[in-house]
């Protein structure tokens, strides 16, 4: 099979990587805009061959994925289809509708458009460039495709079993869909962060006071705020809709707060926390599958070694963490350890290995700042 | 020195193990409305003697904490003050205009309110009840006092001294500030997450769709949605002014939001967004006294024993991690690991570090979903 890659960094590099190792007799070819990745590519074997063009590069292709940053993928998309032949265009974008109405754009036949089927990998981003790519990034990740009423089903069956091949579940949704989705659950995150950052700032200088060791709860809500800007703006801008309709959902939430904080309304701010409580702990175990995951408090001197210790107590005891959060106090030596762990009996058994350590630890009923 | 305790919880057991383990000669008298907190308090030593009322833990002492939740606050306050004598009183809550505002209630006489200096020590929260008391809560942290006017300088003096013997930082901060403060870096980040969770739970369900993995944004955010609604209730309450003041300009940065995102202006998201950047390093610098942050992202397997290796190849070579992450993948069998480690000599060697042991490694410049 020969694969086509169009962009050769974290995304396509690990497409190349998988492709070359798990399919027999794949030949991939790429081309990228930096003459720098190709190079790598070329030196990591994530690529066979580099093309001077996405022509070139999707010549006698069967498959192409398209792996360029969100604000450039439609004008590439388009050029991988305008090359002709019978390959199936994908892409790995954030998001589906923009890249789809690029389609529209005059020049493409319609046998062309019948060849794309977008599509979006849940993998990547510890770090970008094809110096990180692995084969096995793709590992029982979701990746989503989002074929359209057009899309050729031949073609899509291949992509399918194409990204079957890499170690992924291959998971169609509607477009409109997913870019509501990912709305909800990064898009208006990464906006709320940075909004939230902005406000503290000028909060703080005002008063002139440095941040207040007591927020665990600004820290991570303000963890990814100032996230690459250059991307981030053409992930904004290219689900445009989807995030207007969000923001403009969430105004309206916060209006309901104001007014259950102005009518003084006790029962009525408890009942709407305790639904809050419910619907994050609801998201925590559809995400496991259905799993309980409980949440425990360690107290520790915050110092070199301690969270080593306690991560290395359970994991010896096989007990998975799922998420963790560090919360040092403001002298950098003490904190307390937020620990997610999978499964009542993983928590109990937490509970007990880290009371033998030495240290205070509850299952949290509480939380949040103090 | 006698001191009054009312309320013996992980705070107020605390100051009552500070006390008696760093005064020489401190007698600690306790009440709680709770008979079993009480008598697990003598147990554990962190009284000498427990009180059968607010009035009899008082009489005689010098100091007197009032350690109980924000909604009882002002209540118990007023009583304390009501009791006599020469006590300088203080509390502990997480906002401190409304217990200053319960002092204006009919009964006090003006020479009981000039004994009041109200307290917030940002310690705490990590496990509540007098079980996870320890005399070194309080090292190093801050304590915010926030005299009035009116309060007796010479009562402010000795509760001052009071709280350096428990090795806190006593810092006076004028009430107002202080509750905007904490609406704007606690409660507003509160409010947010709460918030956010239910517009995803509601998504989700409608689209009938799992929380995709790509959120480590939302996991951040959401991490203290529904925190404990019988106490965030009351701190909403409590600090309904400034936390109104909070949203109604958080709502008004929104729409700016929104504005740029209808006008399509790339070069304003891009500024915004690169505003964000700038202010959360700030920030992050300004809480370490001046000391730069680098943020790494490790690529790792998802399983036991992983987190502990990372951290005990930093600990030993004495990196200390200023932050943590995690973000397993969907299928929990990779994921990846974010860390924020203080100075930049810290971040090189953590980066060598890590390599060593064989996973990708590499310093953030982008970061945030994918």
């Amino acid at each position: 099979m020969n694969l086509a890659l169009i962009g050769v960094g974290l995304i396509g590099g690990s497409i190349g990587l998988a492709a070359r190792t798990r399919i027999d007799g794949a030949r991939v070819r790429g081309f990228d805009l930096s003459e720098g990745a190709l190079t790598l590519a070329l030196e990591r074997e994530v690529i066979d061959e580099a093309a001077s063009s996405i022509a070139e590069a999707v010549d006698g292709a069967e498959v192409c994925f398209v792996c360029c940053p969100v604000g450039a993928l439609a004008d590439a998309v388009r050029q991988a289809l305008a090359a002709g032949g019978d390959c199936v265009v994908s892409d790995v974008g954030s998001t589906k509708r923009a890249v789809i109405d690029g389609l529209e754009a005059p020049g493409l036949q319609e046998a062309d458009v019948s060849r794309f089927v977008g599509g979006h990998p849940l993998a990547g981003a510890e770090a970008s460039g094809v110096e990180h790519a692995r084969a096995d990034l793709f590992d029982g990740a979701t990746w989503y495709l989002t074929p359209t009423q057009r899309a050729s089903g031949m073609l899509y069956e291949r992509l399918y079993r194409t990204i079957s091949s890499f170690g992924a579940r291959p998971t169609a949704i509607d477009a409109g869909t997913h870019d509501r989705l990912m709305a909800t659950v990064s898009h208006l995150p990464h906006v709320l962060a940075n909004v939230l950052v902005g406000q503290a700032a000028r909060a703080l200088l005002e008063e002139r006071q440095r941040l207040p060791a007591t927020g665990p709860s600004f820290r991570d809500a303000t963890r990814v705020a100032g996230t690459n800007p250059a991307v981030w703006r053409d992930v904004f801008l290219s689900n445009r809709g989807a995030i207007e309709a969000e923001l403009e959902s969430f105004v309206g939430e916060l209006g309901d707060v104001l007014a259950r904080l102005r009518s003084g309304d006790a029962g009525a701010l408890e009942g709407w926390i305790e639904r809050a409580r419910s619907e994050r702990q609801r998201l925590l175990e559809l995400e496991l599958a259905g799993g309980p995951v409980s949440e425990l408090r360690v107290s520790v001197p915050n110092k070199p070694g301690i969270v080593a210790q306690v991560a290395l107590a359970l994991g010896e005891a096989g007990v998975n963490i799922v998420d963790m959060a560090l919360y040092p106090a403001a002298d950098m030596q003490s904190g307390a350890i937020a620990l997610w762990v999978a499964g009542e009996r993983g928590a109990q058994r937490a509970v007990e290995l880290i009371g033998h350590l030495g240290y205070p630890v509850a299952p949290v009923a509480d939380g949040g700042d103090f």
